[in-house]
Formats: C-alpha cells, structure tokens, sequence
C-alpha cells in the first residue's frame, strides 16, 4: 500500500472513543470577550468593549516595523531573553523610569506574554484584568482577591467620581495575606477604573510586602497613559522595592499595535531569570522582528514626542466619551489613568420583555447590563463583573465598561445611540 | 513627599530577606542551546549547532511581511484562534495533505508554541527535541522514553547508515505504554536523526494509539523537508487517527524564519478547542502581521514553486555536508529528513590535555564529544545526549549533531577545519 492509496481510504466517520480533555479546561466558561465580540458583531454594536485601538498606527512605527521585517538579521531565532537593540532601548527607559541602572542582560526579558508559576497563594486586588486568575490556576496556585472600594457617601449611583475615589483598605489587605501568601498583584494605571495609584497608596502597598516578604507583581501595560494631575509611579522605584518587584510592560498599549506581542518584564536577576528560564521551555521567544521595529520605535517616540502626543490625543478621546454620558446623566468614574470609562447604569432599568441568553443570564446582574447596553442600545462594552471574583462579584452589578481607545466617529455614533438609554431609567 | 524626591531616595543596596524562585525553575539546567551556543561564540567556532538559518529569506516572504506590517487592519488583537486568511491558507494546504477538509473556524489553532497538560503519562520517543520534557514536566505530567535504536550489526561507528535505520521496536514502545498513559509523541521528518517515519511503522505506532486510546501529538515541523525516496506522510492521514491527533507545524521552518514565531495546530475541534483555551489563558496570541505574512506566503509558494526549490537547495546542503565528513571518513546517518546531519564520531579519542569545565563534563560522554568539536575543532554543533532521558542516555555517547541551514562559506569553513578532527582518531 503507497501513501496514496492510504490517504484515498481514510474515512471520515470513524466512530472512536472519545480522548477526554482535561478538567482544568472544561470547566473554562466562555470567556467574555468571545462573548460580547460576538454579542457586538450579531447586533451592529460600535465596540467599545475590547481594548484595542481602531485608529490608524503612527507612520513612524509603522515603519520601525516594515524596516525591521525585511532584515535577515530579525528573521531567526532571537536570544530568548530579548534582542540587543530592544534590551538596550527598554533599560534607558527603565533606568530613567525607576531611577536605577537596570542591567539589560539580566534584568529585563522580553515576552510574547506573562505567566507564573508556584503552589502559593496570590493576592489580587479587584477588579482585576481577567487574565490572572487562570494564570495562577493553571500553575495550581490559589488567589485570594481584595476588592476595592468607592465611599457610598460620594454616591456613585448618581454622581460623577474620580477614579481615584475607588480604594484599597490597607487593613483589609494585609487580613488577606497568610503565611502561604507569596505574591501580591497590582495594576497601575488600573484596567478597569482607570485609577492611577498615588504615591501615599504605593508607599503603603510596598510596606505590606516588605513586611510580609512578599513579591509584587505589577503590571504597568497603561505607565504612560495617565491624565490631569496625576502622574505614572512604579512602585518597584520606592525604596527596597526593586528586589521584590516584577514590572510588566506591553508594547501594544504603549505603541498602539495590540497585535503585535511583544511585552517585557522587568526587575531583579533572581527574580527574572526564573521567569526566563519558565519562557525558554513554554518556547516563545517574542517574535524577532517585532522586537527590533519596538526597538527603533522607542528610540524614535522620544524624539519625536510621541508619548506626549498620545497622552494629549486621549485626554480628547476621553473628554468625548465622558461628554456622550453626561448628556444622558449616566454617572461615571473619571478615568485618570488607562483607556477605560467605567459607567455606573445603577439607574438603567431592564424591561422584563428583554431577551436575555442563558449563558448571560447565569454570570448575574452586571453581565445582563453590558449586554443590554450592547444589544438593546446597539454599544458594545464589558462587565466588569468578569474582573471580579465570584465572592465579590455583586460590587460590579451596576457597573459597564467601555474603552476609549477608538476614532471620533465611533463617539459621535456612541452619543446618538446612547440616547435611547434614557427610555429606561 | 513628592514621586520625584522619592525616586531618588531609592537606596540600591536594600538587605532584604530573598524570595526565593520555586523549586521547579531553581533544579532547571543550564540549557544546551545557551551552553553550546556560548561555546561557539567564545572559540569563534563556525556554528553548526541551533537550527536556526543564516542564508537570506526569499524575498516574496520579506514582501509579505513587509507589506502585512504597515496594514492598520494587523495592528490589533486577531482573533485568538488565528487570523482569518492564515486560518484559510493552513485549511487549504492540510485538507490536502491529510485527505478530509479541514474546518478553518474548529480544526485549527495558531500559536506561537504549543503546550500541554494534565497529569498523566506521555510516552515520548527518544532522541526527542527538548522542548517537550519540560512542557510536561511543568504541567506535572510523567514522561516515559522509548528509544528509537540502530541494529548494532549495520556498525554506526564505522558505516554511513540510513536515517531510517534508526527504529523503534513497537514491542518496547507496547510495553511502556500504562494505564495512565493518555498521549504519545512523535515527530517526522526527526530531529536530530533525520529518520522520515514510514507509512508502514506510522501505521503500527496508529494501531497502538487505538488499542489504548492514546492521544498523538504529532510534531511536523518539517513536513516539507524529505529528501531521496521518501515522503512526509502524517499519522494524522491514516484511516482513524484525525480525531485522535494533534498536527503541528511552523512557519519558522516551512518559510525560514525561525524569528518569525509563528506555528499552528491541527485536530478535531475536540481536541483543539482545549489547546485554545489554555492558548488565549496564557495570552499568546500570536503576532498578527506576521500571521497575515504567513498566509500570503502560502498562497504565493504553491504558485512559485517554493517548497519543491527549498527541498532541492537543502539536499544541496545536504551533500556538501555529508562530502565534509566522508573526506575525514567519519560515518553519519543519510538524513532523509530535516536538515541536521547526525555523526557518530565513536573513534575520536579526546586527549587527556583537553580543557572541559565542570558543567560539561557532569553531562557525560555525547556533551563533552560535542564540545570538543565545537572548541577544539572550531565547528559548533549540539549532543543530542541532551534529546535522551538520563536512563538512556549513554546511547547517545558517540553522537554530534551538525545543522545544515547554513550557506556555502560555512560548509566550506567546516571541510577545512574538520581536516583536524583526523588527528584524534
Ligand atoms: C491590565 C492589563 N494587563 C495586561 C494586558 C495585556 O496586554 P498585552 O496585550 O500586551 O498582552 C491588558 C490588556 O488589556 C491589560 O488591560
Ligand atoms: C522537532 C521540532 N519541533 C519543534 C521545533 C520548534 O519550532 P519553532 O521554532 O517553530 O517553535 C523545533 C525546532 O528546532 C524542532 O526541531
């Protein structure tokens, strides 16, 4: 029999036993993006759920990246702890960033990603970008969430708040950890509310993992997307800090391409090069191009200011979302970091004639809300209620998220159909 | 205090108490491309060793690149599972290659690496690229080894073999198998031996995934390089084994740009949906212009005549390799497939003057052979020791492996400096 003949008789209703998948990821529910983009998608929403940006690349790095693919020197295999150009261009950042030399052959790495390891426990503060708590699963860690917290008295239901009235409770925090507790997550400028944390906060912060000998993991993607008086701190640049933090960085936030892949991290040897040696073996190296045209762009964004810019086309980006929903009286968190308006809809009412999918139903109430806003008033966002863990999940049951990181005419089309919401209160 | 003030009371020499990476990373080896890779650079060795090309890229892939990278329409986030037109190009080419139409929407999955899980048994056949042990490893799995083995009467050390002489006894490979075995791994075209698995032995290792229900992650990341007679046939073609199987391939290979990192996943949507899962946990998606550049790159191969030149020009590569060792009279295995060049150098005797430091030497017999070639003879290569268990490992004692991705000057340089090696036999 030639392999010719075989593959002629290979049939295509074999009836086998099943291979089971296992257990982790059948449990997995449906992620939430899959959900709305689809939900988006089905009903003509403009989307304003995922983060990602649809206006167009700034030429000159769109050029870093085209000069960079064409090199036979980026088409193979790159160190896997990152290229030359891009470990030298991400350590001038740092170095001035966390007001220390940081060494680019053992302290940074460049990844296509995050992950971790360890059979401890992890303390989150929520909400929290959603990709953690499978990260720590997977690894069999076990995570412990914080949730922070808005005074009632700055009634959020009905009055515009900052961002930074959202809050950690320092004792509630420090409640959480235990003696298994070996890492501690933070995110600033923060996914969802945008709040950007203050020094006082990071200083109390780093205090707790002082004490308790923890390491922080803290992922910064937004370092430079923060507006009004506040300013971007790393909390690994406050005193004795550095040797206990992991700082992570993504280009796609920083230079726009979320398609691109390419993140780093960024912190002491004994802490990176475990990380590394945890990225050598999952094999993805980030991709070689890419790495440089990030190199070249850095090198070119301070010269050209474009860091700046950005930060000034946001703050106008964000002056138009926050327009549509005070014209409607939809209080909101004025979002001092990030790109994200996270909306209070306390005041929406649902029509019990609305059809809502089991799959949303069964998430709750801030699931339903993101879905009706999507659906019914034709504006796609998320719930934050999937940044929540199910033991908190009901502080997210007003709360819809919408990103900002979008062209004028998908505002303008969002405040012409927001309208409508009114109808509901 | 202000961020600034404070940033500059940032003491660089803090004692703090060490938090200390886990066990797993901290017994991690140092891995044999770092070590082999170093040895190379440092006695400026002509490198040999990772499989990585130094000859240009075609330049209709550099202008699919280049011309995917600037598209705003790449810039952001594809779709996890891969983005639309790679998902269509990789349907066509292996609802081909496997004889069934292949669903582009559930049988596919574009990665960046691929990964697994569980905590049962994988049966793994020896040498065997090392990125697999430690992937199963992580995932708390237990890896069983059966060695592919050459009948000791062909006499390897003396004789030029065929790579397909290297064999495994399907007895041995029946016995290992357990009850809690639930996968196997097998890879064709092989790396480092070259062995092309034929239709015959691929049947029989398909006979025994059926019998025990096992699932084949089948790595094909050089389907397209077979050479002489044979032909790649995948597992995933025979009568029964699609819905059983895991395909994988690469672009780095098939296009040569392992800088590229891109690769992808063939199965039974019930097979593949779970490699999706922990895919879009992980958050690799992967790199989305280059993703569009590997897609227009298939469509344009087929019409070019790529793969069929590619095959031509590395059984060029091939020849003057194997003419390198014929002309010292040191005996290899024919690679029909991938492009390493398997030599057993069993009569080179090391001298007792020969400098090796500790953590070669701890590595046995096959490290110290190849660091011998790579620092003394001045040709990089790497021990497939390192692709061996440690129970089997002394099988690899006599072996180098030599790539052969390399250009003209570099085959050149290895005749000339290989004259050497005559000295030591
Ligand atoms: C807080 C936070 N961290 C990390 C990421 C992931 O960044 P990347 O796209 O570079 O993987 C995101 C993306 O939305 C995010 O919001
Ligand atoms: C057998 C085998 N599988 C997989 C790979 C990895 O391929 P990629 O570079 O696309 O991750 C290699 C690379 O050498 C290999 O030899």
């Amino acid at each position: 029999m030639t392999a010719k003949d075989h593959q002629k008789s290979v049939s295509k209703n074999t009836s086998l036993s099943v291979i089971e998948p296992s257990e982790t990821y059948k449990k997995a529910k449906l992620d939430v993006w899959t959900m709305f983009n689809i939900a988006s998608a089905k009903s003509k929403a403009v989307n304003l759920g995922q983060g990602f940006m649809n206006f167009p690349v700034e030429d000159f790095i769109k050029k870093a990246g085209a000069d960079s693919i064409v090199l036979d020197s980026t088409a193979q295999y790159p160190s896997p702890k990152g290229s030359q150009r891009l470990l030298k261009a991400l350590s001038k950042r740092y170095s001035e960033a966390l007001g220390r030399e940081i060494d680019p052959n053992t302290e940074i790495m460049v990844a296509a990603g995050a992950n971790e390891d360890g059979r401890n426990e992890t303390v989150v503060m929520e909400p929290a970008f959603d990709q953690y708590t499978p990260n720590v699963a997977i690894a069999n860690g076990k995570t412990v969430y914080v949730p922070m917290r808005v005074d009632p008295s700055l009634s959020p239901e009905t009055k515009v708040i900052s961002s930074n009235d959202w809050k950690i409770d320092m004792a509630e925090l420090e409640a959480a950890i235990t003696p298994k507790t070996k890492v501690l997550i933070l995110n600033t400028p923060h996914n969802p509310t945008g709040k950007v944390f203050s020094l006082e906060e990071l200083v109390q912060i780093a205090d707790l993992a002082k004490k308790y000998n923890l390491l922080v993991v803290s992922d910064e993607v937004y370092e430079n997307l923060y507006y009004d008086d506040t300013e971007h701190i790393s909390i690994a640049s406050i005193d004795g800090m550095f040797e206990r933090t992991l700082v992570i960085g993504s280009m796609g936030k920083m230079f726009c391409v979320t398609g691109w892949r390419i993140g780093w991290i960024i912190g002491p040897e004994r802490l990176v090069s475990p990380c590394l040696a945890a990225h050598k073996r999952i094999v993805f190296v980030a991709s070689s191009p890419l790495q440089e045209a990030c190199a070249i762009s850095f090198e070119q964004a301070n010269e050209n200011g474009y860091f700046e810019r950005q930060r000034k086309e946001y703050i106008e980006r964000r002056k138009k979302l926050m327009d549509a929903f005070d014209s409607v009286g939809l209080p909101y968190s004025i979002p001092h970091g990030s790109y994200f308006l996270l909306v209070n809809a306390n005041k929406v009412k649902i029509p019990d004639s609305f059809e809502i999918p089991d799959y949303v139903a069964e998430r709750g109430k801030g699931f339903i809300l993101s879905y009706f806003f999507t659906v019914e008033i034709g504006i796609g966002c998320i719930p934050p209620a999937e940044f929540y863990s199910e033991a908190n999940v009901s502080l997210a049951d007003d709360y819809v998220r919408f990103a900002f990181c979008k062209t004028d005419d998908i505002f303008e089309e969002t405040a012409r159909r927001l309208k409508k919401i009114t109808n509901y209160y």
